[in-house]
This record gives structure tokens, C-alpha cells and sequence, in this order.
């Protein structure tokens, strides 16, 4: 094989699956075949068994020890509960902890649950300590205990610090594998001290300048050792001036500041100017797709991401807050509809045209919803914006309102002949679209402002509000005007 | 001030959007005084602008030159358009071009719009050939031919390659700033060859190993460089086997790769397993923000970000394909319930218990359809996977019919006191909770196969069947046993 015909990466990781597959489905296979043909069953079973099922086994243990980690992930993740386990026995013990990590949490719980204590503490025992740190919710407590016990006191200090940040801080993505130089040596010296390693930490891009009680100095890149002479001082080159990230920070404000400024790798210093360790763009890469996806399915009222071959009823259980919280409003809604039963008795043609005026106003203030969120964001909120924000949506409301209510209301005039009813419905959708923008604003700015995040919530809370609150309007106005 | 003082990142943008406006306000303020006292206007005017007004813009300038592009970026995103461009002029010419690549689609098109031919041709001409191409989509034909004219013949080719690949490639992804060196040659050439630049390009993790013919044999990490002696030979120490991406890859595959295996940096050879360019991990993050940021907005029928000082009528034509067509299913569904006019007007309860059938149904069928296409980016979809899956979507729906349908039955019963009613409920709620779930898994399935983005329109199209399907299963049950 040449290099220009090097299996695609892409079509590899589904390959792989595929290959794997197959390996199971001959594994299933001789398994029936062993259990149906039941006499001689004894003989029959051994030989069966000797020749072809662990030959099969022997051959995905192989297929699978080829394999990267992440893609070892992906597999278990693909396949159902029953293979997945058959494939994470064949999995070697030593590649236990950083597959674990790999994981999305909803597998890693069912992979967790089918080990000893003893497997587990060996898995956790091979893993960096920030990684051990993002495993521990998910240890059972002895084996923390165990785990705990096998390293040594800095790396004891370690576990304890990454652990006691809050998970949606800079102190939860960082690491410790930082190589750190004084800066009165030369490019020389560091050279020296760098072939020492057998290899660099990952993400290695910059070591770290520091004094002798670690204070963080500044910062010197691998490229700019590279392209000096040895005989250059580190201090003469180092980057004073560079983006400090603090463990309590945010860590959605440091996976901003990897975008904007391009970084691959940041320091992260503590209250007195102290190195304590370091996040690197693979760490924010993650985080980035994890919170974009946690979005996508908050919108949907998902509480977390679900294995797709969960029990129905585990399954369920995360969808049901929701669901039960949108029946509640809509029960709110329904007597908001009940008690215009008279007027509905009067005028049928109201059942009919009352949904749209709920619906679109709906729409509409999910819209301006999004809108803000996104503003809440990237920090565009500021005083006079968020009332240049408020007109702007109050003038595209009114706009949307007069277009789009207007085309209801000829909708509603041609199907009933009644002009007054074709006007309540223009007017209704104008109110309703309205009181749309305007809870469509408040809410995410109410909920930011008490420190929650604006995009959990919010949309179920409009709905409920443009919901209950067309049908008042329409059913209110038509009250009023037709009977 | 000490290094630990260093002001911190987070604080420093806002705080650098802050003192901007208040430099604005000075100078608004300037402005105002200027123009108000009309009288001696010219002496007064002249003055306060000499004395004043300048000072503020110089004051202005200064506080931006200080700043990185994308901070400045930043800053003009966040202000409304005639600050903005105040701002925007106050911008050294070059700098121009790296802040145009830096700022959103919506507001370069801003920026674009004030600018001279000729300071359009000079800001691109500061770019490399890939950045030109992301610009080129919104620059003037005229400017585009200058700027082409302008370059070297391999920068030429360069251009012409980058704007060739779709959007959504791998091809518009890739830069050209990459070293190659061969394969049999020292670490000590390769070191002496480095040197000879005064910095490597961003994100030089690795240096590209290729043939004479400039076939792509292997990278080879920076960081062996560092840590291996200068006698070592390329060849014994370049990774062959590493990810190729190919231009004409998708652009979403290749981010699957960044994330699965921790890259900085990867080659992307043609089909001749030739080298043509790199993809960096900074493109890539930015690429994965983007795209889950145009999620979050196609859920809500935006049909692209908005600047948020765009004006009232282009935001509004944003958002109206979205709610015109919500508009026409919402007719469609109103048209249903009017087939039922009769049966409401002999049973007015069935007007105020419709919107929960159709309702849970489409919160239901949403969790679904959020489901699956996460399950789909991932490539979890095998089709004994999707048969799996349509089956545990029928038994959640089933599960959530008989608990969710139960209580909405028990409510109407005991609000109208009508057993059959209350039946009908909890049958009306099944059946449309198990049409939301069919539907839920085949518009995604089927817009993937069709080759279109299913995270586009899936939504939509749900919503309408489970709001007329609601409607219709309600009201028909409730004329079949109610009536």
C-alpha cells in the first residue's frame, strides 16, 4: 500500500464499525448455532466453541487493539448494549481508563456498571489526575478511596484541586502536564532540559516562564526555540503580555478567548500570580461541542444526552419534565379557552381560526428569543443596546403583525364572509405577536440577570404565555366585537 | 504593575467596549455642544472641534491600536451602525483586512458597504490567498480583479483552488502556510532551515514531510524536533501513518477528526497524494461554533445571524420564510378543525381540549427528531441500529400516551364529567404521541437520504402534521363516540 492510497479516515471510522460488526454477527451466529443444535449438546457446544467462537473473539480483540481510543468510543457507543459489553471485554485492561474518558457519560455509566472495583481502580489508576478528576462523579466511592491512596501527595493536590471546581469552570478543563523554565537560561539550556523528555505533553506549543516560587513570568513558544539561536536568554524572548486564565473563571469565557486569540495552549494562574496548570484547545474543542449540544437538546427538553440504546424507560424518564411541564401549560391554556365556551357556542369559526393566532405569535417571540440569547452570549447586551434591542423588536413585531396578521385576517374574512371577524383576527395577531417580542425579551434578560442560564426554559415559558395569551386576546376581542 | 496584576482577558474586553463608548459619548457630546449653539457658529464649531472633537478620535485611536483585530471585531459587532463606522474609520488602514475576516458575515457587509474600491483592493491585499477567499464572497467583481491581478502566480493558483471547494469543504477549511522538508535529511537541517524564518506560521505543530514530486510521505511533530538529537534522520522519525483530509472532504468530518484525536494540525493531500494545504485547529473551532450556532438558528427559523443593529425591515425579511410557512401549515391545521365545525358546535369542550393533543405531540415528536439527527451527525444510524431505534421511539411514545394521556383523560373527565370524553382524550393523546414519534424518525431519516441537512425544516414539517394529525384524531374520535 502506498501512502497516496492510505484508507480514508473518514470511511476508516465507519469501516471499523462495519468490520466489528461483522465480527459479532459470526460470534451471534456460532453462539445460536451452539445453543439450538443442543445434541450431543456437550460436544458439539466445546468444539463449536474451541474452533470458531474464540477465534472470532481472539480476531475482535485484535481488530479492536489496532484501534485508537476515541474510535474504540465510537464503536461502543454505536452498538447496542448487549455487543457493547461483548466488545469492552475484549477491550485491553490497559486501555480501560482513557476509552472510559473518551465515552459519552450516558455509556461510560452502562461500561462503569459492569466492572469490579478492582478493574475500576486499575482503569483510573493509568489516567492523568485531571482526567481521574472527570471521572470521580462517576466512581463509586471506595474505589475514589483506593484511587486516592495509589498516588503521591502532589498528585494527591492535584486531584483535590481540579475537583473542587465547579464543573463550568476554568479549574474543570485544566491539566497539569506543563513544562516550566526560568527565564535566565538559555534557548540552550532548555533544549537540554527538553531532550530529556521522551516526548512533549500533548498540545505542547509554549513552556511556561516561571520564578522560583512558581510565579508565572511569561510564556515561551516552542516555534520561537526552534527558530533562535541557543545561545539566546529566555527572558529576552518570552511573551509577557499573554492571555492569564484563572481556575474560577468561566469556561465558557476561556473558550472564548481560544477562539478569538487562536490558542492552543493557555496558562492558568491563581489569586497570587502562581502557575497551577495549563488548558489546551483539545480540552476547549470538547467543551465547545458538548455545551453547543446540551443547547440543542435543552431546546427540545432533552435534560441529557441519552445512549441511544438506553432502557425505554430510562429513555422516558429524561424526557419527561418536560413534557409534563408543557401539559401543565397546556391545561392552563385549555381553561383560558374554557372560559370563552359561550362565545365559541356563538361563533364555531373562533375554534378554527384561534390556533393560528397562538401559533405564529409563538414563532415569532422564539425568534426574538434566539436573538437575545445569542446577543446574552458574545456580551453585545449592554444598557442602550438592550433598549435599541427592545424597539427593534417591538417595530418588526408590529410589522410581522400588520403583514402577517393581515393575511390571517383575509384568510378569516374569505372563509366566514365577516368582515369584523377578519379584523379581530388582524388585531390578535398584532397583540399577540407584540406580547410575544416583549416576553421574548424579558425572559432571557430576567433569567440572566439572576445568574441562570437563559437558554434552559425560556422557550416553554413564551409558548406557555403566547399560547394562553392568544387565546385571551382573540377570544377576548372577539367577545367584545362579534357577539 | 506586576505580573500578577495583568488585567484579566475577560474583564478586558468589556472593559475595552466600555471605555470605547464612552470615548463615543465624549464625542457625541462634542458634537451636540457643536452643533446647538448655533450662534457665533462658525468661531464655535471650528474651536470646539479643534480643541475637543479631534482630541476624542485621536484618544480613540490611540485605545484601538492597543487592541487585537479581534477584540476590535468585537467592539464593532457590539456597537449600532453610525458608532461603528465612526469607530471603524478611526481603524488603521492596515488592519483593515485581518478585522474584515474576524467580524460576522451581517456586519462585514456593514463594513464593506462604506468602503472605497481602492481601500477594499489594499485591505485584501494584506491577507493570505486563503483568508482573500472567505472575503471574496462579499468584495466587489472589480475588487476581486484587482486583487487577483496582484498576486504572485502560485498565489493565484492558491486563490483559485480556495474558492473552488464548497463552503462546507475540507478545501475551505485549508490554509497554505505550511513547511515541508524531506524525508532524508537531519533534524539539524531541518533546525537550520527553520531558523531561517523569523516565526513559523500559527499552529506549526508539525512540519510536512514530502518527496520531490511533493507527495506527501509523513509529518513530523515539532516537538520531536525538540527533543531528539540533531543527528537524528527525518525519515526514521516522521509519523507516516497520520489523518489525511482531502479538499473535497466535508468540512463536518474533518472537525470529527480534530475532536477524536486531539489534532492541532492536519495535511490535505489530492487524490495524486499530492500536498495542497493544512487545516488548523483554530479554523476548525471557529467552523464548530458556527456551525452549532446556525443549529440553534435554523431551529428558530433564522435564516442567518442577524447583526443586531441591522435595520427593523432586513431583520423581519430574516424571519419571515419561517413564519409564512408556520403560517400556511397553521391555515391547513385551522382548515381540519373546520371540517369539524359541526361536531364543536354540538360539544363545545372538545374546542378547549384540541391544543393539548396537538401540542404534547409535537414536544414529543421534537425530542425525537433532536434524537436522531444527533445520532445521525454522529454516524450512530446502522440500519439494525434505526430498526432498534424506531422501535424504542414507538414504546417511549406508547409509554408517554398511556401515562400523559391518562392524566389529560382524567382531567377532562373530571372537568366535563363525561367518561367517553375522557377516553376519547387519552386515546386522541396515544395516537397522535405515536404519529409524532413515526414522523419524529422518518423526516430526518429521509432528508439524510435525500442528502439535505435534516437539522433544516425537520421541525417545521413535524409540527404540521402533528398539530392537523391532533386535530384530526381528536375531533374524528369525538364524532365517532361523542356525537
Amino acid at each position: 500500500m502506498t501512502d497516496n492510497q492510505e484508507p480514508h479516515y473518514t470511511e476508516n471510522v465507519q469501516e471499523h464499525l462495519l468490520q466489528v460488526q461483522r465480527l459479532l454477527e459470526k460470534h451471534a451466529l456460532v453462539e445460536a448455532v451452539a445453543h439450538q443444535q443442543e445434541l450431543p449438546r456437550a460436544d458439539r457446544h466445546e468444539l463449536v466453541d474451541k474452533l470458531l467462537h474464540k477465534r472470532h473473539l481472539a480476531e475482535l480483540r485484535e481488530k479492536l487493539s489496532g484501534l485508537h481510543s476515541a474510535d474504540i468510543a465510537y464503536i461502543l457507543e454505536a452498538l447496542p448494549i448487549e455487543q457493547r459489553l461483548l466488545v469492552w471485554d475484549q477491550v485491553k485492561a490497559d486501555r480501560d481508563g482513557e476509552i472510559l474518558i473518551e465515552v459519552s457519560d450516558a455509556v461510560r455509566e452502562s461500561l462503569i456498571a459492569t466492572m469490579s472495583r478492582e478493574e475500576l481502580r486499575e482503569a483510573a489508576e493509568q489516567l492523568d489526575t485531571d482526567e481521574i478528576a472527570d471521572l470521580a462523579p462517576d466512581l463509586p466511592q471506595a474505589v475514589m478511596r483506593d484511587v486516592f491512596k495509589s498516588l503521591s501527595i502532589e498528585e494527591r493536590e492535584q486531584l483535590r484541586a481540579a475537583m473542587s471546581y465547579p464543573e463550568d469552570s476554568v479549574g474543570a478543563l485544566m491539566d497539569f502536564s506543563m513544562i516550566h523554565v526560568r527565564e535566565d537560561v538559555t534557548l540552550e539550556v532548555v533544549s537540554r532540559y527538553l531532550r530529556r523528555f521522551d516526548e512533549l505533553p500533548d498540545h505542547t506549543d509554549q513552556v511556561f516562564v516561571v520564578d522560583r516560587d512558581d510565579r508565572f513570568k511569561g510564556v515561551l513558544p516552542i516555534n520561537l526555540i526552534v527558530v533562535n539561536e541557543p545561545e539566546r536568554i529566555v527572558g529576552s524572548l518570552m511573551l509577557a503580555d499573554t492571555i492569564l486564565l484563572h481556575p474560577e473563571d468561566k469556561a465558557e469565557q476561556a473558550s472564548q478567548a481560544f477562539e478569538r486569540y487562536d490558542l492552543v495552549s493557555a496558562p492558568v494562574v491563581d489569586e497570587d500570580g502562581k502557575l497551577v496548570g495549563r488548558v489546551t484547545v483539545n480540552v476547549v474543542l470538547d467543551f465547545i461541542r458538548t455545551e453547543s449540544e446540551s443547547d440543542v437538546l435543552n431546546l427540545a427538553g432533552l435534560r441529557e444526552e441519552e445512549d441511544i440504546f438506553a432502557s425505554v424507560w430510562k429513555s422516558a424518564k429524561n424526557r419527561w419534565m418536560w413534557l409534563a411541564l408543557n401539559l401543565c401549560t397546556a391545561f392552563f391554556a385549555s381553561r383560558v379557552i374554557g372560559s370563552f365556551e359561550g362565545t365559541i357556542e356563538k361563533f364555531v369559526a373562533l375554534a378554527t381560526l384561534m390556533p393560528i393566532v397562538a401559533g405564529i405569535a409563538g414563532n415569532s417571540g422564539n425568534q426574538t428569543i434566539t436573538i437575545i440569547i445569542r446577543s446574552l452570549a458574545l456580551g453585545q447586551i449592554t444598557t442602550p443596546n438592550a433598549r435599541h434591542l427592545m424597539l427593534k423588536e417591538l417595530a418588526i413585531s408590529t410589522l410581522n403583525g400588520l403583514v402577517w396578521g393581515g393575511v390571517a385576517g383575509l384568510f378569516a374574512y374569505f372563509l366566514y364572509k365577516s368582515l369584523p371577524l377578519g379584523l379581530v383576527m388582524t388585531g390578535a395577531m398584532l397583540l399577540n405577536l407584540l406580547l410575544g417580542a416583549i416576553v421574548g425579551m424579558l425572559i432571557p434578560l430576567a433569567m440572566q440577570r439572576m445568574g441562570r442560564d437563559p437558554a434552559i426554559g425560556s422557550s416553554v415559558m413564551l409558548t406557555a404565555i403566547t399560547d394562553s395569551g392568544g387565546f385571551f386576546i382573540f377570544l377576548g376581542l372577539a367577545t367584545i366585537f362579534l357577539i
